[in-house]
């Protein structure tokens, strides 16, 4: 990478956390100590509301309250709540988001809604490199509905919109790179043509301020594990703009999605909206602990969070071209096009990942050369870019990263 | 209900709790006092096991260990995991049980996988009555393939089933009756003519000896939250004898059932055997306290268990025939057709169960007339039966369930 000048000096980080108004959220999460957590992109850190939360919901709901807690805890209405509180997140209205099981079934049961909602139409239309799940799902949904899945390389995705496509269905921010789509142009062209847009939002929401409305996105999912720091595995949402809700129609016709589910009547009959998303009864142990890690975003102003989102990126890429040599920048180097990660290169990516790790700075790599940071502002400081690059810099001088456990391959990466 | 002799006296159920080997069970649970809890069915009590381990998950390995606890807290393998330890409840090997998403999701993936393996058959057959969720998802299965579901009385299925059935889905033990089916012979009948069987076991597993390989079974689902005690929304359990595993094929085609998940290669290939199952990431907080929960299981006898469990349904049901009037019995009198419930018939049964509720007797309530008894032998005494039957009596002796207040519907029943 280009080396640029003048040099960032370690005293430089300190001051951008003084004067950072976004300073005090750290507070509001448990980090452990010696750590430098760049993973939340992955994973959440822990929220320091939900230990409490969880606690009571155990010890209480569960184990005193027992059934009458789906009243009188109003476990039955979590789905719609933490739907709600999300949509402040992303731009939706509190009615058009709910809450229910992974991204990946919700991509499916969107991806089928949509098709049904375009039934001249069979082609869904991805991108290459998205995450892999959403072109797996995508895959199966061909596979089930007679329809044809392609995914082009992302420059291309615009211009092969034409009136022969049923679906977009492309990630915002993209897992690898951290490249951020135009949602309001690409969705524009969708709608020229008579299409309709899936967006994927798991490396937006939480991360970036994103206007579903405002861009006229007629379906969304997204993870609660990442920027919403619900926790491993946390439930996914789901968005459908209120124009679908009347004619909206999916497979996965499970009880909780019904109009009165507690009448146990035989036939199906539809709950209003974005309920009938829902299926079976929700993990809500799981809920409960996204539902309390969302007080985290409590009096955020999202503008601002992308502020110290940008200036975080900015730095750490600013420190990698100072500091660093052999590696790649696999990130835009142009802050609007990037979300609240920075992705570099290089052909060692797995056992330089793995001694940043021993070293106590946590990122993640991808397969086959990407080093992944996310920068999760709630909680990451101006100072913690600047040591994690620091440490970066002394495991290629010293060649840590190439002791021989650093070269096992973990299950998970 | 007939009035039987001889009188059954408290002292009898203190005796029957003073012989009853599995009672050091229930000091694994916690139970609030007050409280007679027969509403296991629906949700089970917490077992003693759960919250410290749910903290520990909460606290060190996601606060303290974050991504890294994927490998190093081995959650990337609960769903096998929590599968192997529930696969010796239902007769099942350990690798032909995965737990993931809820059971109406699970009940979608095996009836398309089940179709997928008949392609020249397009029938559903079913019960009605069964729990309603069954015969939602199968019809929307059904509309998504174009097949046909059709439901009929229970004592017409073994009737119906002839060569033009591709699959008969049918639940062991009736939600609302507690009436069970006779596994090994519609199993039978089922393959005779060429149909897979596909089981819902939710009123089934940890409520009663199970042998699904033994009785020839194909497909199974269960619950996780109610007689396996793993808390409100409790992951699902899906079942595949191991003769179907090389053809199993199922759309909902997320990362977790691809056989290497971490590739992240852009072409789906189904992991082997019930691990393409997985869809998305699990929720890992509730199936951190269902596989803690299962410990509650840790040195049962199911046959033991289960003859403890037929002397309660048949001491409850003896005590409604002695001390109540005005009642139907609902459940089987013949304890080998019947699970781990008894149902009584009633009018007013709304009302009459929320007074029993209120008085700490916890059962519930299913339209349009029927209170629902639950009895989980891990930890309901005799005594309880006993005094459960002399509260509901004087319930009604005094008309105490005819106040206003329990006219009122709750959200959930």
């Amino acid at each position: 990478m280009p080396t640029r000048s003048p040099t960032i000096a370690r005293e430089q980080a300190l001051a951008l956390d003084a004067e950072d108004p976004l300073a005090p959220w750290r507070d509001r999460f448990t980090l452990p100590e010696g750590v430098i957590y760049l993973d939340g992109n992955s994973l959440g850190a822990l929220p320091k509301a939900v230990p409490p939360r969880l606690k009571r919901a155990v010890e209480q709901e569960w184990g005193v309250g027992l059934i009458r807690s789906w009243n009188d805890a109003d476990w039955y209405l979590a789905p719609q709540r933490i739907g709600a509180r999300i949509a402040q997140l992303v731009g939706a209205a509190a009615d058009e988001v709910i809450v229910a099981d992974s991204t990946s079934a919700n991509l499916f049961k969107v991806l089928i809604a949509a098709l049904r909602l375009r039934p001249g139409r069979r082609r869904i239309l991805g991108e290459r490199g998205d995450f892999p799940t959403d072109g797996y799902i995508a895959s199966g949904v061909a596979g089930l509905m007679q329809a044809e899945f392609a995914a082009l390389e992302a420059d291309a995705v615009l211009g092969a919109i034409d009136e022969s496509v049923a679906i977009v269905s492309l990630t915002h921010v993209n897992y690898k790179t951290g490249r951020v789509h135009d949602m309001a142009r690409i969705t524009r062209r969708a709608h020229e043509v008579g299409a309709l847009i899936v967006w994927d939002l798991c490396h937006t929401a939480g991360a970036m301020p994103c206007e579903l409305n405002r861009d006229g996105a007629d379906f969304a999912v997204g993870c609660g594990y990442k920027y919403l720091n619900g926790g491993p595995g946390a439930p996914s949402f789901v968005f459908v703009a209120k124009r679908h809700h009347a004619g909206l129609s999916q497979p996965l016709t499970g009880w909780h999605g019904h109009a009165r589910p507690f009448a146990f009547v035989d036939g199906f009959e539809a709950a209003p909206g974005v309920t009938r998303l829902l299926v079976g009864t929700a993990p809500q142990l799981s809920l409960i602990a996204l539902e309390a890690a969302l007080e985290a975003f409590d009096g955020v102003d999202m503008a601002q969070l992308r502020r110290k989102s940008v200036a975080l990126t900015d730095l750490f890429i600013r420190l990698a071209d100072q500091e660093l040599s052999g590696f790649g920048l696999a990130s835009p180097r142009e802050a609007a096009d990037r979300g609240s990660q920075v992705s570099l290169t290089h052909a060692q990516g797995y056992p330089i990942m793995q001694a940043l790790i021993a070293r106590g700075v946590i990122g993640d790599f991808r397969a086959p050369d990407i080093l992944r940071f996310g920068f999760a502002a709630l909680y990451v400081r101006f100072i913690d870019v600047w040591n994690a690059v620091a440490v970066l810099k002394d495991i290629m001088a010293t060649q840590a990263w190439a002791a021989p456990q650093f070269r096992e391959r973990k299950a998970v990466t």
